[in-house]
């Protein structure tokens, strides 16, 4: 359970102090995890968070009036999601979106995709890549970046949009850095949400949130090292294209938008990111809630979420 | 003592984890500081403190090689700090700065102001207001409004830059407050380094640093309680010119930078009056330094320091 005192309930919404106190960590986080996220129980894993996403994501889908479309781009399924209603501005802009989930699962039609779809009026390309443990680093990368390569060739990159939450934000960073290597255009905007670059566990809220925030730190790694790291016990973690905080940036990568939360186990993951495209002279800007946790801001009716959101549109789409 | 696991300091220069290891705190500081923060106490907490900052100041105003005079405005004493070599485009500017330290001590020398002097170029206005116990509030907020009443007499308000650290960020906010009811100019730019807005002692910083910072809570608290604020039982900690959280502002407020770090106490307050500004459609910009403390930023040779002073400037600076 999270703890959640009566000085940090008085500085958040309502609404957002009851979503943590309905949280339930598996009991030991630390002891259990390696035995919860082991390969042979991910499927169960899936199923039992999948089914309680769906019942929200076919809300969303209501609430938005969404279509869904599935199509194949460079031999890679791609849910093609479009609101009713396109912003006139958005008529030739995409969105693409790479999902989160610990690279073990997760879905292209999760809440970040739908809600985006729905709130900015754009077309979402989010990327239906394969997980682990059946396939492990850099095949998911590697599908990723094959969408891509395609899309910013059928498209006017000046209309392409990118975003990823958590680890889909990992994929769509080393995407477009394999993109980069290729001389391919970089997108108009880049859009992360609550990002995981730096997957060797390293950063302050990795220690200060690991039991503090919805997901626990030990689940989380238990996940990434057990599942989706290459299982040879010599690969390097610090790998560019595995945790993009150690790539090089120049000042032409896209204007980027992080986003995390005070009580977020990515807050330093994001904070560093920051500093990392600040230093290479490319435009980012970070957001941090109060008190908010990894991935807040895709419950649609929290406050601080809307508030969040609201920024990170002005961020993506203001000038254009 | 100040924890600081490999994996935290894995994510932070070297400079910055052995200033941290270097940190004492007093012994149950829970239990003691209402005794150690005890008005009777604080002339000791004074000397103790203010001799070590003293020789760090000493060798600042060398470093940079800044001239000081004292005058008063307004019969408030204030210290100019000006910097051997004034920056062109800042020669017509002032910069006038409100020190931190609990609002019980510190001085209108504090490495903040010689920093800001020697590093930008500029003439340094810094106010050498009332402490506590001695007087308690609003004494120290109504002198600097007197003092900044003055200076935008003088001094065209085009160039006139404001800053104020921890308490000092309190008191520059609600001058600035009072100045508005006066209809008085606001300034150029305004720089609140790790701002207390809100001295209720909510939000999730307070309870996640809480012992982590190099300043514990229960310290800094006792101390605003026992000394700065009315000894009335009944005042109203909310009272939005004591706690300028609960102010209302708007778009005529001054485009704002305000600096934290990830182990701050004074994180939430940060990034709850970013949220404020920005939602009342001011000009608002959050800076978090990756494991950074309370004040990180006046430690001068660390280099997240050293980034952190760095857009700072370019916020205050860059394109005037």
């Amino acid at each position: 359970m999270v703890i959640i005192t009566p000085g940090q309930k008085a500085a958040i919404s309502s609404q957002a102090a009851a979503y943590l106190e309905n949280i339930r960590h598996p009991p030991l986080p630390g002891l259990l995890s390696p035995f919860i996220a082991s390969p042979s129980r991910i499927p169960n894993l899936r199923l039992t968070i999948g089914q309680k996403l769906a019942a929200l994501e076919e809300e969303h889908i209501k609430r938005y009036n969404l279509s869904i479309t599935e199509t194949t781009i460079a031999d890679i399924p791609v849910m093609v999601i479009e609101p009713h209603v396109i912003a006139p501005s958005n008529e030739s802009k995409i969105l693409i979106n790479i999902f989160g989930g610990g690279f073990v699962m997760g879905t292209p039609r999760e809440r970040a995709a739908l809600i985006m779809a729905g709130e900015c009026g754009i077309r979402v390309y989010s990327i239906k890549y394969s997980l682990s443990p059946e396939v492990r680093y850099p095949i998911a990368r590697d599908e990723c970046f094959a969408v891509y390569r395609k899309l910013v060739e059928i498209h006017d990159p000046a209309n392409i949009y990118a975003m990823g939450s958590s680890s889909g934000a990992t994929l769509m960073i080393t995407t477009l850095l394999l993109a980069r290597k290729d001389k391919l255009p970089m997108p108009a905007r880049l859009f992360l949400c609550t990002p995981a670059v730096d997957l060797t566990g390293a950063g302050d809220s990795m220690v200060s949130n690991a039991n503090r925030d919805i997901m626990p730190v030990a689940l989380l790694s238990a996940m990434v090292r057990q599942n989706y790291a290459p299982a040879d016990p010599e690969f390097d973690f610090k790998d560019p294209l595995f945790s993009p905080l150690f790539a090089s940036y120049d000042a032409t990568w896209p204007p980027t938008v992080i986003t995390s939360g005070t009580r977020d186990i990515s807050l330093s993951s994001a904070v560093r990111f920051y500093w990392k495209l600040r230093g290479a002279g490319a435009k980012a800007e970070l957001l941090v809630g109060e008190g908010m946790w990894h991935g807040f801001n895709w419950e649609v009716d929290i406050p601080e979420s809307i508030a969040l959101r609201g920024a990170v549109r002005e961020f993506l789409f203001s000038d254009n």
